[in-house]
């Protein structure tokens, strides 16, 4: 990206000072250094604090921004808000571009808030000198190289100490800064092969929002996944027209989870980012129809954002009509799986007479293949174990008919995990198929937790998706088509 | 229970006959034996094949059940179904009184099938001389004892080999062999503290039902939660009269899940358990108002009966009215919960005078409490420290004066989990707050993936329910409400 986009600045930023940097290992300040240095940080790294003597990581306290001899691209506050404006006035002063407050009680405590604000109005004129991202936010966070690797490298200015990521094709933009902070630390710790690109806790939004970053995000080629959490529009119009342009885009996603949609939840709102309830049900309305992929929690967004990751990764092609197989040892997962996939609008399409004749050859009579791809692999087995015929020569001939056939447009895959029953469930031949296909395939794991681990680890390395639900398996597929169908209407 | 009661006899025999016990490892006959011995059944076991020699476990193989000498209660079939004929006969003239038939290959395959069917209701005098469970199942399963104590002890007659499993309050009744055998290893293996006392797998119920098991679940007092998987209704009006029994007692919550009841789940029913599509709709609407919590999958099957076994367990109050309280440090997940409350009916009440002036006090000026049971708990917790008190007085105390609030039902519990933040998070407190109360305290837990085990661990050793995210938190609260709403209209 060229160099003079503000945002490029905040994101990927050659000098950084701290306010608020302190050597007291419970201050946000000291989290704050710890995650600049520890992390590698590349830019130039300076502390401020007038109350603060000698060295933290090597680097001398400055009393003022002022007594900085470089340039400071970005400085990130970690004060009191009411120290904000003297010290604010001081960066304007230095030429700092860009601020990161992330402090609160501004708009969401009232009058005294709002006095804030204009203050910082004035000392910016209108954003105009300097620009600022917060407040009430947990920082930005930049990954370039895998924590447990040489490249190890990241811009974190957030006061969540951050140690264990990995980067990826994702990015956040997010109102809640736990979501940038505890919950993205749990995500990244629980599944250590997701990767993310950027994560952005924009807070109260006073200045830059969501719209300048997900214009930086869309053109952006290290990010597919634009995963955005809202408890407001800054401005809906701008915002909607940016979706629109990303529809028709295959390299890019956007997942939205709006917060404060419900009477309930805007009461809450209004006490956390001070936002005012809009006509909520006629902006949601247009907003799907500009083709992102709603969540409806926390959980969904994150859920949707790594299925889309991977399947990016790993070069699949999307479903478009929905047209799903469905391969498994129990009637009954089947049964449900079939209730869901009506519920999610996804279809087990007639197989194709090629298709129908390889399973024939590897059913038994009593109990032959059905004509649409629902394929219950148990009597297949059974036979070939009764023939003394190994059972994976079953599994991988169903595999290879199902990926060939053009009515087919992905798998869902259950699979019974079992140390003692490794060799028959042959994980390895079907996950070379999976791997090797164009097609997604998901796979739901259940049987001994141990050795359900064990595949989810072999799963998640080459960027195979299993989940612990049948239910997320059918609605994640069908988030795909919605995807592809977007593409097309575009 | 008194022993000539039939499901007695199924799930407590004294004595029973594997028919087609082998020493072939990869047998399934082989696999129920181990499944007897090795989880010490304390009724005496007789291994059946004509085919076999010497002994196995140390137990001599007969040629025929009419070799056995002792009485048998119950002969376990492990045999193609078309031996199975002619050796129920022997059963009848041992006067053996159940059979439990694991083979498939009955009705779901057509005439050949039906024609079996005929067969064994002529031998067995329409079920009167001798009753029969499945066909197509997994068995029947009785827990006595923890696999983990000295005290191990269970009947288990499928053919899943269960090594792991822990005595509890749930009874399972499934119509899908994979809930019985793969899913219920999974969930025991994943979830180590979560009990079991039965599971029964009924199959294609030629003879006995969910009708029969269902009654005795109800009267069998170490069992508190009936966990129902039904593809088709064996006697609905009977069915939904021991629901609306079930309704008014305390002690008993059944959970059902019923598959096949979208168009494309019915083509697959018939597929599997050759049942017919009833007039679905209609009949599900009556059973809802019968008092029975809807389950929509697996997943929730199993995750609400895990809820009302440990509300059992741990002998707390449930909610009648939804009213919860929620405290988290982080406004957005407020805001998302807030929310979630709207969409499954729960409230956030006002808070009583003394528990609002409670709050007043430990919260800071700049940012006062809300009146209603909705506590953003950081500012308190910023104010304790810039006052050097240690945060942990504030968690105790706001959850001491939400606990003796009688508009406050139970309460949300938003944690992040960091070893650093240990003593803020003042886990050990909470857990003993939450532990003590009547209420229920319901948990999500977020943070480092380590630390969020640990803390989990602990819950679990308590009887505390966490939830992977917040909508099946608050979903999850909402079904004990259901609960108690469905005792008052009794």
């Amino acid at each position: 990206m060229e160099s003079d986009n503000i945002i490029d600045l905040f994101l990927h930023p050659k000098s950084v000072a701290i306010i608020g940097a302190s050597k007291k290992l419970t201050k946000g300040g000291f989290r704050i250094a710890t995650n600049l240095i520890t992390n590698n940080f590349r830019g130039k790294v300076h502390f401020i604090n007038p109350n603060a003597e000698g060295k933290l990581y090597d680097i001398e306290f400055k009393k003022s921004i002022l007594d900085v001899e470089d340039e400071v691209d970005i400085a990130i506050f970690y004060v009191p808000n009411r120290l904000i404006p003297d010290i604010l006035k001081d960066c304007v002063e230095k030429g700092v571009k860009g601020a990161i407050i992330e402090a609160s009680g501004f708009e969401e405590v009232g009058e005294k808030g709002l006095e804030l604000k204009e203050k910082i109005l004035e000392i910016t004129d209108n954003f105009t000198k300097l620009r600022v991202v917060g407040p009430n936010c947990m920082g930005l966070s930049t990954i370039d190289g895998d924590s447990d690797s040489d490249e190890k490298e990241g811009f974190f200015s957030g006061f969540g100490v951050f140690s264990t990521y990995k980067r990826g094709n994702i990015a956040l933009i997010s109102q809640s800064g736990m979501l940038n902070g505890g919950y993205l630390m749990h995500i990244m710790t629980k599944y250590p092969n997701l990767g993310f690109r950027y994560s952005c806790s924009i807070g109260n939004k006073m200045d830059l929002s969501e719209i300048e970053f997900l214009e930086y995000m869309m053109e952006d080629d290290t990010v597919n996944v634009i995963a955005i959490y809202l408890e407001s529009f800054k401005n809906s119009r701008k915002f909607i027209e940016l979706c629109k342009k990303a529809r028709s885009m295959p390299n890019k996603t956007i997942i939205l989870l709006r917060g404060g949609v419900t009477p309930q939840g805007q009461k809450a709102t209004r006490s956390h980012t001070g936002s005012l309830a809009e006509n909520s049900n006629l902006i949601d309305g247009i907003v799907k129809q500009s083709g992102v992929i709603y969540a409806n929690n926390f959980y969904e967004l994150f859920q949707y954002a790594r299925t889309f990751s991977l399947m990016y990764l790993s070069g699949k092609t999307l479903p478009k009509k929905g047209n799903a197989s469905f391969v498994a040892g129990s009637g009954g997962a089947g049964t449900i799986t079939a209730d869901l996939t009506f519920k999610y609008g996804i279809k087990f399409p007639v197989l194709s007479e090629k298709t129908y004749s390889a399973l024939v050859e590897v059913f038994p009579e009593w109990m032959p293949p059905n004509t649409f791809a629902f394929v219950d692999i148990w009597p297949a087995m059974e036979k070939a174990m009764m023939n003394n015929v190994k059972p994976e020569v079953v599994t991988s001939r169903v595999y290879e008919a199902l990926l060939k056939d053009p009515n087919v447009e992905g798998i869902f895959n259950m699979m019974f995990c079992s140390r003692q029953f490794r060799a028959m469930n042959n994980v390895d031949n079907i996950i070379t198929h999976a791997k090797q296909a164009s097609k997604p395939i998901f796979f739901w794991l259940i049987g001994e937790a141990k050795e359900v681990g064990r595949i989810s680890q072999k799963l998640a390395k080459l960027n195979l998706p299993n989940f612990p639900s049948l239910e997320e398996m059918v609605k994640n597929f069908s988030v795909l088509v919605q995807k592809s169908k977007n593409m097309d209407l575009s």
